[in-house]
């Protein structure tokens, strides 16, 4: 057997945080309209929970002069598993430093990832306590199913922008054990996409090639719901509430994923997300996709719009 | 640090064997009527697979005097994740045997369960090669989306009826590194359900404890379907071809799935399944259902069928 | 030609009233839990609308000391319409009256059908005029989907129980024109359902045989959704909100409906349903049911709970 | 009373006959992908149904040097209102001739409407009667749900191009009573889209202006499908057979459809549709929409592929 063992010392993307020039309607499209929580609060930033999260939130909205992304949290499976995975993050030469851990975690290990973006790896989580409002009838949920706006259900990945796609995807790989699901290598030219996971899905993590001279960028962050109607719905809502829908709802080629792209106050792009294949052969080939020019194309051959492309945050150059 | 760390050797429900006294009629109906494909055939023996699946069978139907489970199949995360299990099953006393291997896996340790079914774990298996008129039009997909029937989409999990639960419940978690995710223990009655899983999903298999003064019985085996609309369509496609719905469609508690259970002409209880809950956090709390006298409740309080409780295969007392 | 012209004079069931002894609690399950608007009050009474109702009001919550039907009310597509029905009731010899209305409707025809029931026919109503806050995205929709709770969009059917279902199916289709569509007629039994409809519905109107000595009681009331994906979160929301659960969800024989039973907490037996087999055909004929002993079975088997067949309002005997 | 009373004379769409270069090609898409089953042949033309038409056929392909409408015929409600109509045809000056009818209906009066296309009205129809084979287990169903392909359940609707949007509406209303629904009228131009329906539909009838100097083209054909789920595995069913989607699956603004749009082999548009409003209020108020530019605008903001405003059959200039 000449094949490594898959590793499987992280279990998730386990929080993110966004920053945003708007905090307020910010925060009041991420409750109202998208269907989070607003779980703490402090000056400048706001921390908040999707309903089937099981932990106490996974998201934090911090003011800043612009868009984009503060940090992305990748949870170990284990205490042992973050020793491990921060010693291979040494090893390789990342330079980061560890931290006593924010609202809802502990310590984590923070350091810059080589598409410019901050990311850190920890464990100790606080878990959801339900109110005495706020309790489910099912003890095996979280939270109350009480539906607000899109009721966006749970975290589910992070598409980053990186000058260096197979460098970036390499780094997670060998650093964090992200297994390699997809890529995209059109014909004569570089990768452009890599979409990673660390268990069963189809991507934890999406890396694609930042088209713009600069780094560090988000192209989008995605909450799943449980099926393709809860979709449908969310468009419904997003429309009734003028939210911009920039694409979808439609099919992914690669994932598989039914999807719905919005912008939030900020300037975010904020994804709608279900489905997607799963992934359990520990044994999964790589699927490379070589056929297509270039692009995020879709299975039913739906146009994307010329800003996917283009548009990420911070935005650049910067228009705010 | 005093937590364990979780277990990830193995992989998934790899295949499952059933004995039936009907073996023409039992393919018939797990092709036209479930939506499997016939990939292989032997003198009293068939393989098939889910158009989903991506190896190339989940399923072998052995014809045999009475229905059942032949054995159940676990599929290690990698090679030495297999020396290391098959080393945990010896070291707690487990007489066990490697075999060559089957129709579409290789070599494999089999032994006898607490609860008298034959199990085994193995890692080598072969992929499904689509053929030109199997191959989908997106290459992340095992097989082309060409329904029939249920279109049961992927092997899912199986539920085994137990004299001790807690026992079995314990071997399953020493041994093989399974999670255990909820429990079921009524009041003043000893633990009588139990759901593990291996990786993210609510469970790989369910032990249930037997009624009967027997052992080693099957209470059913599952498939899953993407989505909600799926079990419903199944619904009416067992409608229609007179096949005996048991039980839903409807919602667990445990779990949460959406379920839908038939009779499969060889007598097994057969599941379509779709949903329920995702387990990402590495700490888990897990559940205990104490508030029912007994039984498999259902979410929404649907009456669940006496004969849920007490049909298993082979019959008992035996009516073959 | 010897088949009479089918007749197109009744458009819809306009509204009803039910009546309530806990008249706050109603307002409170029909607004937040099954998701009716309040817009109108008076003393001892509301009136509701559902989201997707173009007219103003759709049900009318009257106080009394025990639950049940006020009434139920027939919308005529004319004027003309309106007088050529109560011609024919009176021609009939139904004795009625004149009033010049409620809120939300103009002059009615009010009269006491042959199982005891007070109908209503008129052709004069409000329609809904959103607010600035309540103004659909669309235009052809009468006010933007802000769903909340089960978002019952639109009212469907009532289900009346009536000592001489053949006697009370002949009076609709000789005087409002409505197609008798199903029927169950046991063998060697009398008729115990009708289902009636006036445009291309599968029912308007069901008649179920009443099997108490009393009369004029209701069966349920139902709203309607979209899709099944809201049937099965109707499910989730009652559970979630600890509304009793009486049947469903599942799928009708006669109609071919998904649906949901609960009680609101006046005692009547309310629906949320779906589907249902619509009927273009002008000479649809009637599809009688005779191979099941009696009941309201169901398309897959799902076990009917004694009490759809015993609960109706106002309980019998009296219970408040 | 000023208003005139609604006219109910016509029950529905009935079937078309469509006209196709590639009639084998053509009837192997219809039956194998759409759905549909073959049910009767002559030289150069076949006869199809779809599994919930309750009459016996609702389209009729035709060889041709090219694509297009052959006729759309509309089925009246009784002889009585089908001798009307060709009244009210007659007394404005249409020139129309009856003819025996053909496979599966009787005689019908057939005439050239307004924007050119041969238009026909009748009342006599054969009714589906299944086989053993095909009788369903509910007999409220015409036939057994035995879904292919993307099993289209019922005939929907039509659209026609025609040069004049106004004059064409205001024909079907004063003849055909059909009900002005919903129009598009973008400022400073006429009419470019009106949609029409005879009973409670949305539409059985869209009329959008004729971009190129001709007449006589059609648009599309539709057929319905019960739920959003449906049209999405549509989707699927098309990408795995290499049919060309056009546009969808989304959710149109008029009618609120979700809708998708395919070519068929002999290059007429086919769409998969479900939902769309329903209309029961006798006194609707026609929805005049103003506020675009122009264009068959979608309800979320999904862009209208050019393709959608000039492919019509016959292409124009000729393609074949």
């Amino acid at each position: 057997m000449t094949n490594p063992e898959p590793i499987y010392d992280v279990a998730q993307l386990g929080h993110t945080e966004l920053l945003t020039p708007n905090l307020d309607e910010s925060v009041a499209f991420f409750t109202d309209v998208y269907g989070l929580y607003l779980v703490g609060e402090e000056p400048g930033a706001a921390h908040l929970r999707a309903w089937n999260d099981d932990v106490l939130t996974s998201l934090k909205l911090t003011a800043s002069d612009q868009a984009g992304l503060g940090h992305v949290a990748w949870r170990a499976t284990s205490p042992q598993a973050l020793e491990r995975r921060v010693a291979a993050l040494e090893k390789r030469g990342v330079e980061g430093h560890w931290h006593d851990g924010d609202f809802g975690h502990g310590a984590a290990f923070r350091y810059r990832g080589p598409g410019g973006h901050q990311q850190e790896i920890y464990f100790e989580t606080e878990k959801y306590r339900p109110t005495e409002e706020t309790r489910p009838h099912l003890p095996n949920q979280p939270q109350k199913f009480d539906p607000q706006g899109a009721a966006a259900a749970h975290i589910d990945h992070i598409n980053l922008l990186v000058p260096n796609v197979s460098e970036a995807s390499q780094f997670q790989q060998e650093t964090l054990g992200f297994k390699l699901r997809e890529r995209l290598v059109p014909a004569e030219r570089d990768e452009v996409g890599a979409w990673l996971s660390v268990m069963t899905k189809a991507h934890d993590l999406a890396l694609t090639r930042e088209p713009a001279p600069t780094e560090g960028r988000l192209h989008h962050l995605a909450y799943s719901v449980p099926e393709t109607s809860d979709v449908i719905r969310a468009a419904d809502i997003f429309m009734e509430n003028d939210v911009f829908i920039e694409f979808g709802p439609a099919k992914h080629s690669r994932t598989q994923g039914f999807f719905l792209y919005v912008y939030e106050p900020g300037g975010n792009r904020i994804e709608v997300f279900t489905g997607g294949i799963h992934i359990f052969s520990p044994d999964f080939e790589t699927v490379t996709w070589t056929t297509e020019a270039g692009g995020r194309g879709t299975a039913w051959g739906t146009a994307v719009p010329e800003s996917f492309h283009t548009h990420a945050t911070p935005t650049f150059p910067a228009t705010q």
